[in-house]
């Protein structure tokens, strides 16, 4: 078969001697030709799509497709795969775990107090004393919300469908698991839906105290709420690691803040020797005629 | 039996209660009499013991007991146990992973960049890329290798005596463990052996772009030689909690370096809750007649 690697910010050599390595028969090009038959894209150059008549799979190489979907060019009747990588994900879990970590040991205060040469210790708290509030449940939420388990937190989770994981509070009613959490980790997909989830309103519901972690989409945080829930004391800090504008602006009022820690949208990023095995696995499956994993439900929006 | 409470710093309203309750029969004194049984210690008013003459236990609030060694009155014919507390084991692994985690992810560099409002991101390590070297593997060491494992990272430790840990690369050869190292953490007990174990030369042998994690007592690092690998860059960040004079004095370099994490000696604290069960296996084993648990090695020192 015919690959076409077409990303304008994935790095062609970090991805293409793996790709070649495992798929020996097939041949990758980096240029769209009327024979590709998979196309290997994240954030393509324009007008990619509509150069591949025969297309059998679009396969994305980022777990995040919303930017992609907003693209008028994608085929809507070819199969469209997010990339679910094992890799990415035990990234995101560490991720995830550091920042409640840094919360939860008061690590983000005892910084603000070292600028100040202040030695003076606050209470400790159990893992079983905090609660964990994960949003979206996928592979990402499931991920870590196991990994916090494993350390005493107690862990409840919202998604749109009903989801099982033993030992997590799971509900679908948004308000409920906010009255729960400390701590509130957004791992949402961006949709109508779930556009600015994370306002006033959500802010209040928490409990006193807590943190807000945003490794999804910046569009999922209303910021000047953050802010007034940061200042008012009712948070004690803020995670972002995406932001609606990138990079963030220099003059945004989030990077000097005293309550944010700002990472440059690096909460977690695909890692090709784990991800090419899940390309592997669909392209043998377009190879065979069968359905590919982790398809995009153009309604659903991920 | 009669126990006596007597620390000059552990607040005793934290803990009688808790021991009131789990100890019904007994009766718990906050002043030495002469018919004590046990005495629960953390840092007692001085010439405690010498009033303490049919004393059958000797157990310590901290898991740390170099100090109470030094004590002259402290009675060497008299078994003296260490406190081994769940709750603050698994404090003490939360810090631990929070500290790994901040260096794993460049979470300690991104902080810098926030301050000069720059977006630039670090290549990417898996954990499977990184190996934790773990510089003690008593009940402190064993769990934290655990955790770290469960992660994904590579994971090697170093102690005075072999021991078995499934998954680690257990040594005692320091030189071995050190060489093997990206990241060091330091929970070994302080004794004539053990001080200043990580000065110039351990530093040199570790693998470049390390952080060395020191949650044990504030003697193990030559300070000097620490803050010279840090501006070598051979370092990237050591996280300090721990200081051979508490409260740090405003002196200190440590405060101000970039490259240097100071937290007040709150990587763990022992959790009443979860430590007084502990003290209660070791009074009903007096009680009953039998050797408690966890008793310290004079000749060893811990």
């Amino acid at each position: 078969m015919n690959l076409l690697f077409a990303s304008t910010i994935e790095p062609a050599e970090r991805w293409l001697p793996l790709l070649e390595r495992a798929l020996p028969r097939d041949r990758i090009f980096l240029e769209p030709r009327a024979d590709i038959d998979v196309a290997l894209v994240a954030s393509p150059p324009p007008g990619t799509f509509g150069r591949l008549p025969q297309l059998k799979l679009v396969q994305s190489l980022w777990m995040g497709v919303e930017k992609l979907l907003e693209d008028p060019g994608l085929p809507r009747s070819v199969p469209f795969a997010r990339m679910v990588d094992p890799g990415m994900v035990a990234a995101m879990s560490e991720t995830v775990l550091a920042h409640v970590l840094d919360w939860h040991r008061h690590h983000w205060l005892y910084r603000l107090w070292q600028r100040e040469k202040k030695w003076k210790r606050r209470g400790q708290f159990m893992a079983q004393d905090r609660t964990v509030g994960i949003l979206g449940l996928g592979e990402l939420g499931a991920d870590a919300a196991r990994k916090l388990l494993a350390l005493g937190f107690r862990v409840c989770g919202w998604s749109r469908r009903p989801k099982r994981i033993a030992g997590v509070h799971g509900s679908t009613d948004f308000g409920e698991i906010l009255g729960l959490s400390d701590a509130l980790v957004c791992l949402l997909p961006l949709t109508a839906h779930t556009r600015g989830v994370l306002d006033a309103a959500a802010f209040a519901r928490m409990r006193a105290g807590g943190c807000v972690v945003n490794v999804a989409r910046g569009a999922h945080v209303v910021v000047p709420d953050l802010l007034a829930a940061l200042d008012a004391r009712h948070l004690a800090h803020a995670y972002l690691d995406v932001f609606e504008e990138e990079p963030l602006p220099a003059g945004s009022p989030l990077w000097s803040h005293p309550g944010v820690t700002v990472t440059p949208h690096t909460a977690a990023l695909t890692e090709p020797r784990t991800a090419v095995p899940s390309i592997v696995e669909n392209v043998e499956r377009v190879r065979r005629g069968e359905a590919p994993l982790h398809l995009v439900d153009f309604a659903a929006g991920y």
